[in-house]
């Protein structure tokens, strides 16, 4: 193996194989790598593709490891493809708002690289520190601001991968989708690719569409609640109202509490659940939403209800949103649900969850894009402890199957990787299971790419 | 056949089989159906395709037939599958900003029907008074609206269809995508089926997210400019000025003649061209983002900008946009051109359409959702003049290698259908058309769903 990909940037020590053949989903199961290696160019992937195919070794494309999912978890003998080292924004158009990197690119960097042009990627997934657009990509990743923003999916114009199957031998480069804004011109396998989980190809560049910078902060509204429930009330009655605040997030106490306890940011941890709404509406039709969504919160039972006038304060209640999932990992293993419902089954679906903590005797902490009806339910359980593990096992599955009873999703962006393989089993019919087979078997004859996730 | 489609609504008589064996693209070839049937329900629809299947008749879709790329089109022996009976609006569910619909429904009526409910469903191609829901879906429609709201494919959660191969035998009728905002259980089969043009099966029945109506008048902003060159700097200068308005609309001097000598509405038709902009900012904001459009064409040379102080006129001008393209089918056969180029492109774009018109001496008008960077230069030939017929074919041909010169693609939102197939696959690679190949093979094993558009 190793006489094929001299001059690559191999990896072989044993530790660092093993923090690579994972991902951050601490249920998910793991084999044993072969190899990893951390390719620069497309024409490094073309060539560790084409050895790969060769021998028939799969290969596991990974970014920066955030998932949550296990989808880029090794199998047994695989190559890694390490891509965070293809961390180069190829190009920043603005006069057509676009941008082109390379897979391995964070998701902040872009961000702030086009936010010197006037220009903003809103795709915002909690991970955006840390994580890569080549797994935002893979994933479709959410994140917060998709309420009124839309997904990664919304932003991707066209994309390089590195394929095998029916476009030609395993290493065969191409491009799909465009760099315009608008095309129509044959079937979307770049939307196809994206969210695929790697399991088509390898991504080797992403051109994405930008919107202009917002021209102002935006406001941020709390509303502390009794309940996890009556929080979703207020969840739903902002939908009711028309409202479309640019993000709507639910922290609960266990939250809060991690968070605080972890980072002393003087949060409010006394009431049951945080609401958090962002309103982006530029000038006085801005104040007029942020000021109609306090009077929702209210009217739903908030304990209270206010715009936050404290720039300061309003950053460190979005910051505890994005630290909650580091700071519970902080207090064991977590095992991360991603369940969407219809908004208005909001607060049936957190009736359901308490009711699933007490029933198994275990923690719940959740976290939510709420308006999205975009539930994280996370599951606390004491390493070591094999009860706790099976309860907390039986919960998670009962989670999946009433969010599917609500007419939800198992997953609502953190994707299927091994986790969610018995849920997508138990949400699709036969006959959708069947074409998406079919799809894989087609571009990827030989079950090469990312074999065993998704599908599997 | 006929003992098979016992109790269906079957068309046979031949001048209206005649007319439901094509689209509205006057340049594309059509065969002779064998029958055309108009189901009323997803049984009907089932059965049909499964009798279909059984003697290998190629089934072809149809709506409204008002597409421009001959994608409705028959082939000889096929049954039609008229959908535009299928017109029931299954449930409007404002609590959840979703609408669901059989696919004969008609755009505007969808429009309305939402309306009701405070809610807004934006994708609006200039055919939305007749095109249907399930033809828009077919061919990802865009539309004036897009540059801010996206297209169609922004809009579909999920559908309802009747395929064959993988999902079991023909006649099988399965359901796509979801009900929920946001959702990653298994690769994007409902992405996959938007824009495929009926190749994959039959939609009936289609689920889109909804978003809340808006809550004051758009602005709209007029600039005459004295050449479409100068109108298409000013439009590449907005997206440089970072203005996102909701609809960047451009008229040539012909369309507006054409739509004047029709109507009289009372348009300015001395410019030789116009910009229409719509902003939709609520409040002052977007009054001066009203201000600033107007500053920017000023800029780019106009020879007047001003924002339309009255609703009426306002509305005269974006229905002379509509109107546009049947007033133009009033002179003679149009060969409609739909490509797609980065937005700083446009003014070459135009540039090249106005040389290309010089050099073959033919008429082209040029509507565009300019915003978008997508041009519709419509190239007027009259009947029975083989001559002009070639010289707006060459022009065709030359406007599609311009456009993916410039990076653009041939279709922007009509299709491929049959007019863009030789298009597609001069600006795709080898690699991409073989996977698009593999794709339609894999789920339409028998090629019976529309055979020869998109592919072949």
């Amino acid at each position: 193996m190793k006489e094929l990909l001299t001059g690559l940037d191999v990896v072989d020590d044993a530790d660092v194989l093993d923090s690579l053949s994972h991902d951050d989903a601490e249920w998910a199961p793991y084999g044993k790598a072969v190899a990893a290696v951390r390719p620069r160019t497309t024409e490094d992937v073309r060539r560790v593709v084409a050895a790969c195919a060769d021998r028939k070794i799969p290969i596991v494309p990974r970014g920066a490891g955030t998932g949550l999912s296990g989808g880029a978890n090794a199998v047994d003998g695989a190559m890694i493809l390490d891509l965070s080292k293809m961390n180069r924004i190829v190009e920043i158009d603005a006069e057509n708002m676009t941008a082109t990197a390379q897979p391995g690119v964070v998701n902040d960097d872009l961000k702030k690289a086009v936010a010197e042009h006037g220009l903003w990627y809103p795709p915002d997934p909690a991970s955006a520190p840390w994580s890569t657009i080549g797994g935002n990509v893979a994933t479709n990743a959410g994140g917060l601001c998709c309420l009124k923003y839309g997904v990664t999916r919304d932003y991707v114009l066209g994309m390089e991968v590195v394929v095998g199957g029916p476009a030609g031998d395993y290493g065969t480069v191409v491009r799909l989708g465009r760099r315009t804004t608008k095309g129509v011109s044959g079937y979307d396998l770049a939307g196809l690719f994206t969210g695929s989980e790697g399991t088509f190809g390898v991504i080797t560049e992403i051109t994405v569409r930008l919107r202009p910078a917002r021209r102002e902060a935006p406001r941020t509204v709390v509303g502390a609640f009794g309940s996890v429930v009556a929080a979703g009330e207020a969840v739903a009655a902002i939908t009711r109202a028309g409202l479309l605040p640019a993000a709507l997030e639910l922290l609960d106490r266990t939250c809060l509490r991690a968070v605080e306890d972890w980072k002393h940011l003087g949060l409010e941890a006394d009431a049951a659940a945080l609401l958090l709404a962002q309103l982006d509406t530029p000038g006085l039709a801005g104040d007029e939403e942020a000021t109609a969504v306090a009077e929702v919160f209210r009217a739903a039972g908030a304990m209270w209800a206010e715009q936050s006038t404290d720039e300061i304060e309003a950053e460190a209640l979005f910051a505890a949103r994005r630290l909650a999932y580091p700071a519970l990992e902080r207090l064991g293993p977590v095992l991360t649900e991603d369940i969407c419902v219809p908004r208005s089954r909001v607060p049936e679906m957190l009736a359901s969850i308490e009711a699933t903590a007490a029933r198994h005797g275990i923690t719940i902490a959740t976290i939510a894009h709420a308006g999205d009806g975009n539930l994280h339910p996370l599951i606390l359980a004491p390493s070591g402890d094999d009860e706790a593990r099976r309860a907390a096992q039986a919960a998670f599955e009962d989670m999946l199957t009433a969010a599917i009873a609500m007419g939800g999703t198992v997953t609502g962006e953190h994707g299927v990787g091994l986790l969610k393989r018995e849920g997508m089993r138990q949400e699709l019919s036969a006959g959708v299971l069947a074409m998406q087979v079919a799809v894989k078997q087609t571009l990827d004859p030989l079950d090469l790419f990312n074999p065993g996730k998704v599908i599997g």
